[in-house]
């Protein structure tokens, strides 16, 4: 079986910056036709790209999809659009909510021309609901959203967890919720309108410390690397001779593995840590025999150590290490590639695998616009000349 | 429109813990039928939940499940699998690879009885590879993919994200992927086998950090609350007299309607501010000007005055605002609930929504195959006293 799951679907793909186009980006790994549709200055990332940090991410997120241009703002630009959608199977978008219908272009408006499209929307708050207008970026989601509150050391303020795991978290739950609606489409004949919202998506990601809050009956601190109630030891990221490593041990099993590991068959009769509790009651002391052994070795032997006692372990690993990540690599979650604009790129394929079934070859991200004729030509039969009159009137 | 997009779907959880539970209570709250499958003695979480901080995310992660046990370990446990698996459209786990294989009832074998089988495996490393044994728990993830790497401040150690961040992307792709199966199988009427890693889920994530990675062409340091490539300013944390806010400026005019906010026109024309690159020089300035003001009031105070000007930001809401935020208890996200087992708790819906159709009620978490009878009895057509004996066989 080589055809991929959702050949034959067409998306418009109104995504910036992180969320939607990554959702975009999952619909084209998996066989969709995803035409990128931008304002005539550029989806934001790219705005940013050409000299600075940006041009990563947009090329991370924006492989294998149509590069078109249409300006929102141009009456003869809107009418492309409605022309489009007629060809569509699915629009998303993660602009401030209201912006489409704003333009005489929303979920109402599309679905009047086409009931079989599937209208997603990705936002900060969602579509209905009293803060929906908040102005939503990762770091004011993550604030928001209480992510801050249970990541950082005690005694430091909240900190952001490094990824923008709003956006992604977002673009993903997106994904799941456009793939949902293609399905019931194919019973129901009839489109939907999807309405995701990061702060719902990342709510469930809380379970841990919500969990120690119910437990404790208060609100948890902020523990570094430590078990969200302080009720696992070891559980920590200890000092290796050239790095760190994370150590967890979730049952006894783990810890007397350990023990073996770090040589030190004493400590099984201690009653300091016969146990998890008592463990848990002592987690200085036991933080600090591991690190008594961890600090002896390079993290890489640490690991190796520990898999080959069936401890749960790994190295931390910086951006470096994974982008040349053997396993990734080898998988093919990732590729070593050369970009038009970006030059060497190692670059993402999709985390959804089928056994059977290999993704799609990455095609670069495309230059602004560049695909404005072909799209235009093929979906609604325009000839190169009637591109060029649209790009001139500022349509496209 | 009311029927559930996945109406008419049955589902075999034997998710556990976070991961696969997630992937579970996304099916079941997306319509379809989802048997929460046991051993006798119960899943990882359950099996801590009793008397640890694990029975909140227990019951947060199960609701809307039918609770069956089935040994794997028995061999008319096994029988009764296969016997299950004919009337089952997807089967997901989340065990260490190989162990439902070393059972004798992986991918292969299900799929041998029912072609139709959609069989989803969430792993930490996939079920593929030369890392695919490697132990996998969320801390390790996270080490393991860079997120440590790039969490914490610049001096201090990587650092641990709060939420449970690989758990739960690992989970929600896990339920992208399955009903993409499902899309496709609508048209070929074949099963697929599913292979979603943790691993490969977070990667996109770093997409920030990769970008200033690749602008810098050096690793940048971890910046606490601050920008990725340190190239955007306002861009933190600011502290407020009763807790923190977020305030990020990514245009111009963010800017101005910042200096409006805090009533300080004056430093519109201050060549240190005068544009992005010279606020990123002078980050520290910029940061002390902004908590010169956000100090002297209330974060509530703060994000209102922020909202009215069209500034992205956001207070720091810790776990108690959250559990009580008003928005995400009018959209439904979140609603008071009385649990058997936890009594008062506030439980979230599903992130994925769509318009007209209302997510199913929720239906509490249940006790440990608290559904055999029934759903030994409906699908497999045992009588009450075929089910007593199996279980005095510990069959189930």
């Amino acid at each position: 079986m080589t055809q991929q799951p959702l050949a034959g679907i067409t998306v418009l793909d109104f995504g910036q910056i992180y969320n939607g186009p990554y959702c975009g980006f999952l619909l084209a790994m998996a066989g969709a036709r995803v035409i990128k549709v931008e304002s005539p200055q550029g989806e934001s990332l790219r705005g940013r790209s050409e000299t600075s940090s940006a041009s990563y991410p947009f090329a991370m997120l924006n492989s294998n999809k149509d590069a078109v241009t249409l300006n929102l703002k141009s009456e003869r630009g809107r009418g492309l659009l409605r022309e489009l959608v007629r060809k569509a199977d699915v629009l998303l978008e993660n602009f401030s909510p209201g912006t489409m219908d704003r333009h005489g272009v929303g979920s109402d408006a599309l679905q009047a021309i086409n009931p079989r499209l599937i209208y997603a929307a990705a936002t900060g708050f969602g579509r209905t609901g009293i803060h929906r207008d908040y102005l939503a970026m990762d770091i004011t989601v993550q604030a928001m959203t209480g992510v801050m509150s249970i990541t950082g050391e005690g005694e430091g303020p909240p900190l952001k967890a490094g990824p923008a795991l709003c956006d992604f978290l977002g673009g993903i739950h997106l994904y799941g919720a456009i793939v949902t609606a293609l399905f019931q489409r194919e019973r129901t004949g009839a489109g939907l309108v999807v309405d995701v919202a990061m702060q719902d998506a990342v709510f469930p990601t809380l379970a841990s410390q919500i969990g120690a809050l119910h437990f404790l009956g208060k609100h948890p601190t902020r523990n570094g690397n430590r078990h969200a109630a302080l009720s696992l030891a070891p559980y920590n990221v200890y000092r290796a001779r050239d790095g760190h490593v994370a150590i967890i041990c979730i049952r006894e099993g783990h810890w007397r593995n350990l023990l073996d590991a770090m040589q030190r068959p004493e400590l099984a009769n201690d009653p300091r840590f016969a146990d998890m509790t008592t463990r848990a009651v002592n987690m200085e002391l036991v933080d600090a025999v591991v690190e008594a052994w961890t600090s002896t070795l390079d993290k890489a032997d640490v690991f190796r150590i520990a898999q080959a006692h069936d401890i749960i372990c790994a190295p931390v690993q910086d951006l470096v290490d994974v982008l040349d990540d053997p396993h990734l690599l080898a998988r093919g979650m990732l590729s070593k590639q050369v970009h038009p604009m970006l030059g060497d790129a190692v670059l993402p394929s999709t985390p959804l695998r089928f056994e059977g079934i290999v993704p799609p070859p990455l095609r670069m991200s495309r230059a602004l616009g560049a695909d404005n004729e072909t799209v235009y030509g093929e979906l609604l039969g325009l000839s190169p000349n009637e591109v060029a009159l649209l790009r001139a009137e500022d349509a496209i």
